[in-house]
């Protein structure tokens, strides 16, 4: 039954840019080494890197009709994340999706779709993180929904969970574990500078994480 | 029987370059939603965009020996469009073969293999649109045709149809349909402009394609 | 049975480094159009062009360990070449890594898994081909090898072994072929420029290869 | 954070048998089209037609540590139904294990991953749909989640959702939806065996469901 | 412009006939090894071996509606021949469908999509070469074209073509040259006859056919 | 440089047996989990179980032609391996090749290509793991290598080691360790009888293998 689910909730606009700040490995990592969508979802253009609470599209093959319909459910700072009920690389969005979802403070797209206007969307500066480009257009004729928990790229993203993307690709944190995350990402990178110090300076991984001992007991050889 | 077909007809230059200034987005859609490639070709470099009459090539696998005699075949403001019998992503194109073409005034090559020497490529500005990128070569045993239709990637092109790319991907256009598509592709860019300047203002989709009677009668359920 | 193998042969470096001056595609060319890895081994950023002495890695689906016994391994102007024992795109190496293998003198990465942190890899100035981008991380639990020879991306590669790497992608030199395999390149490139000048200038291949006669002799007709 | 709910609540055994006999492709157009996972996820022997309370595991890549834990939860009528945390074919699944989880009543396994012992399995009658077939071992290292939700060939499956398998491939009925989705699929298989004798008759689609008018209506010609 | 061509012209049957009895690889052979469609077409259930005129269809991502259409073209000895406009792998096709294409005389589906019932239509003893099996059901809402010239895993069928179909694949004879296609496949049968025998007899291919002097030309050393 | 290597050493003939006999699970494990090759080399038909020295080839892109200078080097008991020198899915291999294979002793075909009419194949008893079935034909022009080490789906196969292939596969076992293998393989056939019995029985994994210790110990949660 086709839904649009109207009043979602959205975690702290603080914490979520945090997480952007972080990026993608650092917070997938910092949350226990889950939530990343698999690897064939790609930004179009390189140096993007973004955060935003979750508006979900669930579509049909072939048709983007839904989008309009999630584009009037966008807040300030949500990103439009959308899977087709079944593979399609069609080009559901371009530069005039782009500018109505601007205009209403989006900050990017993630679609387990095709995607295309690409020159344009790189000159607006809109970011789209997509499994494929392609200028194939869709029609207007099937319901989808809107706002509901759905399954994209091995992952699932319910509406207000914190999508971050950058040119590793795509990381979803579950709204209630947003604080968790961004505490435990700031962690991470503060240890990580210090190691990164060490390690340019020639110290090797081997000692630094004091993995000889373990290497032999589990029987490594030298010869 | 492999053949060369030496006088193809093409269309008006003019129209052409019409086509190419559209772009692959707005002609496919301009024509109906057709003849657009499937996504996996794309660019070696992003920003290039071209049109120009399909001198085409039905090569064997790992055999690129067609190709010299294609380029006999070129006239200005043409584009070699190429397809393997099998499918076979190795380098059959790099840059002395683009040397050649680009002195008959070739504007580009579009081939569902793969290609080489793209660093080249891209210092010379010739554009390809490819399957692959790959240094494997090829040889020179087994001849193929020049000038016949071929099947490439999703869609039919016949020799001296007009073949539109830039970073979306690739369309083609039949050449007795070219003065139409650029027609209708002026009168589809005029009407966007003038959409994007509402939508940019904050209209919704929703309100200015009237879409929500008919998203009601459908069935669709705001909660 | 894990092992590390501590002490390989390599290649005289001035060899390596004229075989990464002639690029990969002549290098296949020259060395008989062997060598190529597949193509969906891809860099993660344009313009890099390299050689090194391949420290080859064997490493389990999801684990990363052997990376950090690899790097103890490498000695000034050596290229890591890591196969996962099954596939796996999981993001095995970051800029810690990175930073680790640079400060041993590493001048690359080439592996067919995923590879993360590739906005830092691009501004270190690492290069890296791999098969995938994913910020999807790694264990370190399970045991791999160091120094064996690996099958990876359809070519055999033994320690010591010569890759060399590029726009065009990856192809190994067997070091013991490495002398023949640049005198080679070289004497291509110095034919190739003259053959680039007579293409520029509007002669065609069909001429300059002198190939109408076997054309004609296989059977191909002009129409 | 690794868990492993222990008490999760299954439909009525009856309502999963009748699902079972409606088979996927009727569920899965008697519940609105949805719930299909994608095609890639084959049976390994035909003829078989399960349905049964699913029982999740989310796993590690290379790693089928979990399926030991998840056969503890079994309940008579039960199907395993597994998702790697990033793609990986390995064969996690073989005959020992088929014969722990058939002592304990479960009536297949669907994964996203490799499976092995095909041949044992098949002659076993323990019926598998699985992304890949691969003898390819894994490990016991690293710690998943049992009966959590799983995002797993595109669609989303908790723990005592319905599975529904057959030739067709898989579908997912959410426990919710049970009665609802036996019902509709019954009414169905009624409607379709009245329409099956009048289209064996060689009554035409286009006139059993009135198709003409609207055909036209949307512009179809007819030359 | 969505159109149904209504009277194609066809191969004589007798001819048909032979090219199924002469089966896929034979016929290709004979052809001039052309005409073969890429290897993921695949029957859904194996020792099938037909021929017939194609009866083509365009159709929409997700969209069956003109599988309807296109029965109603059906004579006696046909096969439907269908291709998407984009890719999509959703069930077109089922026992219904098939019901009705059986009734019309239809000898089997040859579909670049999914199909569904796979089980039924293998009882019903209907052939059907597909890319994908799939449960997902598709809508009516889109015009597509029947008895167009289509695009088709790599190949153009126009209607009237002959297809044949085994357990090799799909290959298509044009209309015009299915006399030549089937005496050339039946002079190669005859003189494959007399080789086998040789062959079975412990006569090598090599002797046979001659090949040990061009081996020799061309460089083959035996070490 | 083209060769053929004539005298190849080759693994006794009763331990290849017992290799065969083990299957490819059980000798893939037995190994210490490695040698598999790649999922995507299946069988032409189910059943078949296999193993013999490899005669390798390393081919040409769309050429058949070493298969017969292959077939020469042949004895008793023998699999020919073949890995093409970049990716090609044509159908290099059919009932004539396997006619004269058969005679010379051959068991079977290994193939990362395709291979072609598989119903004859299948009513002669010839045994085909490959990664495509196509009616695609090849052509005889160019040279290629016969027993040299190849990289074949992932693994390297030297000529003289062994290949054991069935339903689950292929997996290569080195000629030097194949006695090894087969004691191994073995003896954990024994060892898993009995942990049958006790799965049969109902008793868990969980408690046959103590793993509730160390589970419990890597942190994992019963909820």
């Amino acid at each position: 039954m086709p839904v649009v689910v109207q009043n979602i909730q959205r975690a702290d606009q603080t914490v979520i840019d945090g997480l952007a700040a972080a990026g993608v490995a650092t917070v997938h990592e910092a949350q226990g080494r889950i939530g990343c969508f698999q690897s064939y979802m790609r930004p179009i253009y390189s140096g993007a890197r973004i955060a935003g609470s979750a508006v979900t599209i669930s579509a049909a093959p072939g048709d983007n009709w839904m989008i309009h319909v999630a584009i009037e459910q966008l807040q300030e700072g949500d990103v439009l994340v959308m899977a087709p009920t079944s593979p399609c690389d069609n080009g559901y969005f371009g530069d005039l999706l782009a500018t109505s979802a601007m205009a209403r403070g989006c900050r990017g797209l993630i679609t387990e779709t095709g995607v295309r206007d690409v020159r344009d969307l790189t000159e607006m500066g809109f970011p789209v993180w997509s499994k494929a480009i392609s200028a194939q257009g869709t029609v207007k004729e099937t319901l989808g929904s809107v706002n509901v928990p759905i399954a994209i790229a091995g992952q699932i993203v319910s509406p207000g969970d914190i999508v971050v993307a950058d040119d590793d690709g795509v990381c979803v944190v579950k709204r209630e574990d947003a604080d968790a995350a961004l505490a435990a990402a700031q962690k991470r990178e503060a240890a990580e500078e210090a190691k990164r110090k060490r390690l340019a300076a020639g110290e090797l991984g081997l000692d630094i994480y004091d993995m000889r001992p373990r290497l032999e007991a589990k029987g490594l050889k030298y010869i």
